[in-house]
């Protein structure tokens, strides 16, 4: 086992009708900032839920935080945390409205000239505006973690920020979200969490026997709830698991002390970027070519999550590894989603080459757990997904 | 799924040769009370390197706080706390050492008359003085849980007290410290730490289907690593798993959401205060009368259990949930740990009756997870264990 430390301060309210729980969580005379997205909180009443439990507090809101939070719309955001003197945030969305908010929450107290540098120069917040979340869509664990990823589409960039002061003061979980979240957004969000798992997992044995199986237990779990989320998201007993499992899948636990890979997720941005392919989904279509390329660096693991996960028996471990890739391929497509670039394009000639070329042009030489995948192995990946 | 609130924000410093990090962790300027127990310490080296990385701080040190915390000694400490000023206070020790100095945290900064008070009137701490450890003992996970336990011995009490205010600021867990402790305590510590995991999870089905598996994972790890541990301390791998699963067995995280029983706990408490049996060891011997005097409200997790972690197949639901409690006695043998109260004294008889007419003085009318164990059934469970 890897030396590690861990440290994670969020409050989680998790359960039933929590979210009026707001009220007491949210310190006395705040002026609070409510962010939130393209308002499909005001359909689903979780909006009106917020607004009765913030009732006795002063509020203005910031809504229409985009899909990959994007830093002209956040800076109009920033204006208004300023012009109103706001003390508290409060992010109620998905990951991207969390994402968002943690930038602003750096943004707020930053003292350089431009707040984009916080991104470039990769400054870490020691102690950021305080915030909170009502999380509406399971999928990133940015409600637990204080990580954020940012977008500026005038220099086509999407960087990644974080630091201690930006973990959410406190985050509501109230499973009953799930119900009103459609069917994509659902098949997404299970395929995000259990990547998260697998990118930390994944790897090569440290013997890190506890992490390894609390890996293995999320994965378990969301391979038993999807098919009953997806069936029926009102389901609540489905629904809690699934919005636990996708917190703990990236909250910082199975990390410390075992190796990362988190290279499906360094390919993926860039079908998303040049594509539009929903995240969730560049990721199963990298995620089986990843393995299959890097067979003999992860087989040890694949077989074991063959073994437990899967529970196949039999053969060699090199073949319980090979249908440990096998069960997952089926296991996205169960989950109504496609593994081959060209299920969402005709347009994927020259792809493998384009990536190579971006890495490169950033010096981005070595991915993955042992940093050695360099930019034309990257290419050979990116092509075994077409 | 119950709904749960989970805060927990220790910070845990894991792995080799990180007792020096002690240095940073420190506020400075602080002035610093060392405390510890019976001096092993400094036969092992702990002492010393603690020693080192305090050098730049004022100390004073307070040893020999014993097993079982005794609050005459604890007023001792906290009257140098109060005559030196102490403004931090540093546990090096196992689960005694740190719950002794929850409650200095919580009595150095209590407003009231006398502070047993604190255990007796149930007082939450909402902020103590700050304090951080050096564990030596894997067992309780005091290290990073907000509890304690503390005994007065001219009252015959053992008392638990709590806060939110009483978490440790930071933890130093070094895997081979583990190397030095003695035969004993090793089994105590994984015995301890297996019974603090089914206490939290052998009561009945609520749908929590994560908490289930993690709760399994720690089971599954410390039955892997016991006889490695056992055999040879200095194994790193498996010390390292053995300290981190007792953390995560009692940091709360596995019971949120879930119900708890804790009545083996209770029960085991009484063997301790009428023979002095080790703690750890009296879990033993409570544990299979309990559950199989339990049966049939426990057997849907039994099963589960014997399924799962001891891969338990064929039969009967209720065949492979009685298999479970044999082959958990077989493990607590395997421990080198006697199940029967017969094996520590001959003088048992009446210890039945002794313990129901405690219970009924107390007027704990309602134990375990259905608050259902009235006195006479405890009665019927104790004899069991004879």
């Amino acid at each position: 086992m890897n030396n590690f430390e861990l440290k994670n301060p969020t409050k989680i309210i998790f359960g039933k009708d929590t979210i009026k729980q707001l009220e007491t969580e949210i310190p006395k005379n705040a002026k609070v900032l409510l962010l939130y997205g393209g308002g499909s909180i005001k359909k689903n009443g979780i909006y009106d839920q917020v607004k009765k439990a913030l009732a006795n507090v002063e509020v203005v809101e910031f809504g229409g935080i985009p899909a990959n939070p994007e830093y002209a719309t956040l800076m109009e955001a920033l204006h208004v945390i300023k012009e109103e003197s706001i003390t508290f945030l409060l992010a109620v969305g998905g990951g991207s409205v969390i994402d968002g908010t943690k930038f602003l929450s750096a943004a707020a107290v930053f003292e350089g000239e431009t707040p984009w540098d916080i991104l470039t120069n990769n400054i870490k917040t020691e102690k950021g505006m305080p915030f909170g979340t009502v999380l509406t869509l399971p999928a990133t664990g940015s409600e637990m973690n204080s990580g954020a990823v940012i977008t500026r589409r005038e220099t086509k960039e999407k960087l990644a920020m974080g630091g201690p002061g930006l973990f959410p003061v406190f985050s509501i979980l109230d499973p009953q979200v799930i119900a009103s979240i459609p069917q994509r957004q659902l098949q997404n969000g299970l395929m995000d969490s259990f990547t998260h798992v697998l990118e930390q997992y994944m790897t090569y044995p440290v013997q890190g026997l506890l992490q390894d199986r609390f890996a293995e237990s999320i994965l378990q779990t969301i391979i038993e709830v999807a098919p009953k989320v997806l069936k029926d998201p009102t389901d609540y007993d489905a629904a809690s698991n699934f919005m636990w499992s996708c917190t703990m899948a990236l909250n910082g636990l199975i990390q410390k002390g075992v190796p990362g890979d988190w290279a499906v997720h360094a390919m993926g941005h860039e079908l998303t970027a040049l594509f539009g392919i929903d995240h969730a989904r560049t990721l199963a279509i990298i995620t089986p070519s990843h393995y299959k390329y890097n067979f003999e660096a992860k087989k040890e693991k694949l077989a074991q999550y063959g073994e437990r996960v899967w529970k196949i028996k039999g053969g060699s471990k090199e073949d319980r590894a090979y249908e440990a890739i096998e069960k997952t391929v089926a296991f996205f497509h169960k989950l109504g989603i496609d593994t081959k670039l060209s299920d969402y394009t005709d347009d994927y000639e020259g792809t493998a080459e384009e990536i190579e070329k971006r890495f490169t042009d950033r010096g981005w030489l070595g991915l993955g757990e042992h940093q050695n995948l360099s930019p034309d192995k990257v290419k050979e990946i990116v092509k075994m997904a077409y």
